[in-house]
């Protein structure tokens, strides 16, 4: 059997609906492609577009039964909840000041939740749902989705297993350039929302991407910043949330750390990147070559860990489907949330535990922790860059 | 929508069957992904082992209907011949020595095929099904799965359009390691099989990847190769088929080349790689990193070319899912020749020309390429290296 | 003629001496080889170490002649001012805390100085010896040696002459790792002085490699850091100086950046890297591969301008030795450095304007600069992080 | 101490002359800043070029003593042998067919000799030198000078050591793009000689380039290649000799390899880079970034072994001067070999016996194995690729 195809693994595909995603939108044709992958998910019903006939044409094009295309996500919620098949779980993939609406009717209709980041807008918005999802002992699950690259999984298990010893410094970024010219005064349907206070909530690059790259550190460092001090820039003229943003770290457990973000870095396309350096060994990463862990034990050479090769570590192999030096990308981590989101809910449904590497996938804690990391850098950086906790 | 999302295009999903790919199989699972990712095949009959019982519990694994789980390929394309919804395609995954059988079965009841390769293990072999094919006006792909990455279809447009001139020289190569020591000794089920005359036919790495080396070439360079000189090689004691093969390669258009497969390089994984060089440009390429073609015009600085990003041409986005900079690889590539093929069908099947793009699908005159290529290695490599004719 | 070749330029050669740089010295060695690269500089006198008997051997080893082999510098300013022949110019390469005295007492000796970095410990040494050089009318160049680098210079002038447009962003780093651990407790000569405050003055990596960065930031911007905010951090136990910083900077004319030093990377060597970004392009330079820089123009793939070749300006190919393709490194960058002091001091014995290329040297205001950074560091960290005016 | 400063370790400068190499000549300048960097030789006479104002204008350049700049070889041997400080070694860098005459001038006048490659336009000139260099008992260098890199030392001692295992596979490549274009018809002095029978002898590129290749090869893999077969192109229309090459080459040790080397391949500029394999590991070096080597133990992650860094060897770290992380280039190991020959001649000098490891140096025997080379190739070709051996 190829090492690690998902299939065959669980013999009843889950149920799928999806909140957003219609025509005309990005992240939600991701996530189904995710959910497709690996064959534990059915997509079988939609509130795909606020506009009602979007949503009906998006419904034709994705061939959703017609009496599972809803007008709106709290018709879903209902509708879904009362029939003999309902969806297993719920893809809220709507820009973010419209996750926590639909995101709590889905809870109380008692589905599982797939949310995509920053979890909302508000702190508190973000603690009710996690509570809600727990009251309601349901999935709530946050598509970090770097988190499931097989070797972002293994650098986690490498300095959680003490290979870099004591965590010293973690510096990362993401890097973007498309929003060097004021994309947001054409057309360009992305770009106009995520410049919109009124959409995107109090930040740009950094509730976008600086959201990721702050994921990216804790998932790996294994440990929380406690504070920050930021600089929020906004360097296109007449842009309304910032663009460009620096930050130094504090973490708990006495690491230091600098983080950058920016959607007007000109030649980076996402460029996500993470370095890590304990008393004893360094590791580094790259979104955009993502089947490589460089590992430089102190006083050796570096060592070239490529995903599902020499030196991979079974969590990373885990997660990985098909044999190194055949590259897996994006879509393949993004896939690996589904399969793992699928057997936790698999698991509930069977009774039993699930498969304990199932357990990686960022939940509402972790999106509060975005939404604290978002709080932190607007308050820091109009406090001229004081150190802020979190 | 996003850039490339294959979803919407096409309403009414193919039906797909499988010869081989059952459990312990690897390209199987491969062809299943790719058949899944881009929403346009439902995987639904399967001839999937000539184990019996193993053929079984595969289907089982697969959540195929018990009705169309088959025993072997001749009574699959019988039933399916004869059912009111008969699959469209047929996926023949089994090792080299039984592509033939299966393939013709399928023409012979009406079915297109997806044959792996290399195309057969003799060249008549080949030469029939082309004939056969023809005769019957059937699809008969070849999965050279290479030939999907977005920059590998725009390297040869790019050299189509003169824009490295007229050619002059391709280096091309495909290393791996993974035969370094005497693995088909050992259980290893792919070993053995690649590694047995009887089942791989006349070759091992020529065919293995030598094939694909050869078969990038030709695609791109846009040209045949008229005559090569090689040197097969056996290093591992014992080994019946060649692990290693150096050749010299003369194109009809007066081009010349090199091309390098071992599977006992250390270190190599997949390393297969391309460089073309004309009076005007040269062009570089690597499977392992396969979101940037280097392009490098004469007298000007190299460019990195990236999948979906700045330069990128329109047959390249074309292939492409998601944005630059968000990594695609091997499997996108290969759910690219599944998207291209059904749109071939769909095409047949709804009387209208397809999308010209979707000619790009290697068929069975790049088998037979493939065949000849095989066949003249050998016979060169036992004359000492004489330049012999494709 | 080979085409950055420096030979023939200048029929004479100038006569070099140099403070410090005896057996057991670092820099001093590499001092001496850039000097001899080019053929402008012949060494001839020095007061090479303070231990007398380590001077003299050290002068035996370097074939001086006796009677130019000092005791001290004091002893060497005096003579060599009194000579027929005496030393053009005096390379300072002692500890930090030992480069004002001997280069006060040169320059009031009427004798030109090259001195390394930092410049000196403390700012008021610093304006003195910038004073004291316009007094005398005397060159006094800091050898702030990575601006030596032909493509270093190339992209200082393209930002100068708008190539990215105007300026935004600064990422620049310096990562080593040979201070992971408590090196400073053997017998590690470097070590010891870099982590003793009373040679190295108030900072340890800040000062010895935070400054490298800091100046090549400000120097390929052509724009000064207006402010900074600093987290100064010891991880080695029981040191006494800062081994990683991070800092926030805020450039006079708008741009913002960020600046990370380390002497516990794991993995790091030398790594040296700057990115700029303007709102039409970016540039991307690393000290460990210096003969590549990176140029993305906004919407255009990135081009690999390399040192000599396609796309390399004049300015690059002036101080370039060897054909593009030929490596060349930190000595060549360091000897371009003593062939431009050599053209600066030429022209005013021969009473001509000099080669404008060689304006290009570091000089007092720029050891300045490095003091300045180093005290805004020092304060802002101490002020947790305040932004700090330089 | 500098870790590999070469200064202090010979008191006494060797004295050096020169044969070509004066304005307008390309290799006489590397040779002289190879010689002056360590600091082991002092340049005193030469007959620098064919033309006598030329002559005695590049004497004037390099500031040689009036009667030490000869109008010819002839005379400069003669004259130099009767002197009382006579020059103890003669770099000879004309163009290939101007090495022959001046070579055994300077052996019958008790000169030692370094010589650039090939060493001669015919074996027989080839064997004749070496056996007047030993019948004199002089030492006659070939500066095949990539042999003088750090790394490439290491990857010898590695092969040597065991650390790949058996010998199995070499590939070296040299590749460039300077002639893709009929650069001979312009002024051009190096492509009009390089291009021209007359003076470069049989070949082109496998000449100036490719007999670099080959001599890396059995440099490293400390092994003959017994036989090869050849294809030489002339790609440039009117070109006389070669510019495009491809070889299969057969070790002697049962190796298998492939050797291509370029002029017209764009993109190129000095892509000279040599992979071996054992059945125990492999190893990859690039001449454009010297300062890494990739080794791959079987079974276990590629290891980046850095000069002077963690990994690296004592042959490499003696042939290093600066710290690791700062980059040596082709300069830095061109000087090698003259440090080496210093060393060699001093060691006579000095009745004592040489370090060993300047016993690396390439001697007369392996500049015939480069002109047998040459030989082979042209023979090969001519009989359409048969094997052949050398």
């Amino acid at each position: 059997m190829i090492e690690g195809s998902k299939e065959g693994k669980l013999n009843r595909r889950l149920r799928l609906g999806m909140v957003g995603g219609g025509r005309g939108a990005f992240i939600g044709a991701v996530h189904r492609m995710a959910a497709r992958l690996d064959d534990r998910w059915d997509f079988v019903a939609g509130a795909l577009s606020s506009d009602a006939e979007r949503a009906r044409l998006s419904g034709e094009d994705l061939r959703l039964a017609p009496d599972r295309v809803y007008p709106d996500f709290a018709a879903m919620a209902e509708a879904e909840s009362k029939r003999p098949d309902p969806i297993d779980a719920v893809a809220i993939v709507t820009p973010n000041h419209m996750h926590a609406a639909p995101a709590k009717a889905f809870l109380n209709a008692g589905i599982h939740v797939i949310c995509d980041k920053p979890l909302t807008t508000t702190r508190q918005d973000a603690d009710e749902l996690q509570q809600l999802a727990a009251d309601r002992n349901l999935i709530f699950a946050v598509t970090h989705n770097y988190t499931g690259h097989p070797l972002v999984r293994q650098a986690r298990a490498m300095v959680a297993g003490g290979e870099i010893g004591r965590l010293r410094v973690v510096q990362v970024e993401y890097a973007q350039d498309w929003l060097t010219t004021a994309l947001e005064n054409s057309e360009h349907k992305q770009a106009r929302w995520r410049t919109d206070p009124a959409i995107s909530g109090p930040v740009g690059a950094v509730g976008d991407i600086g959201t990721h790259a702050f994921n990216l550190a804790e998932f790996i460092a294994g440990a929380e910043v406690a504070s920050l001090a930021a600089d929020l820039n906004v360097f296109v003229e007449g842009r309304r949330l910032d663009d460009n943003a620096g930050m130094m770290l504090r973490f708990g457990n006495g690491a230091r750390g600098m983080l950058w973000c920016s959607q007007v870095a000109v030649g980076n396309e996402n460029g996500l990147s993470i370095r890590l350096y304990g008393d004893k060994g360094g590791l580094e990463w790259h979104q955009e070559n993502p089947n490589v862990l460089t590992f430089s034990p102190l006083g050796e050479p570096p060592r070239l860990i490529r995903r599902n090769g020499a030196g991979s570590a079974p969590v990373a192999q885990a997660a990985s489907r098909i044999p190194a030096g055949h590259p897996e990308g994006y879509l393949e981590a993004f896939a690996q949330l589904y399969a793992d989101i699928a057997e936790l809910i698999a698991a509930r449904l069977e009774n039993r535990e699930p498969d304990p590497l199932a357990r990686q996938v960022p939940m509402a804690a972790d999106g509060i922790r975005g939404v604290r990391f978002i709080e932190a850098a607007v308050k820091s950086s109009a406090a001229n860059g004081a150190w802020t906790e979190l």
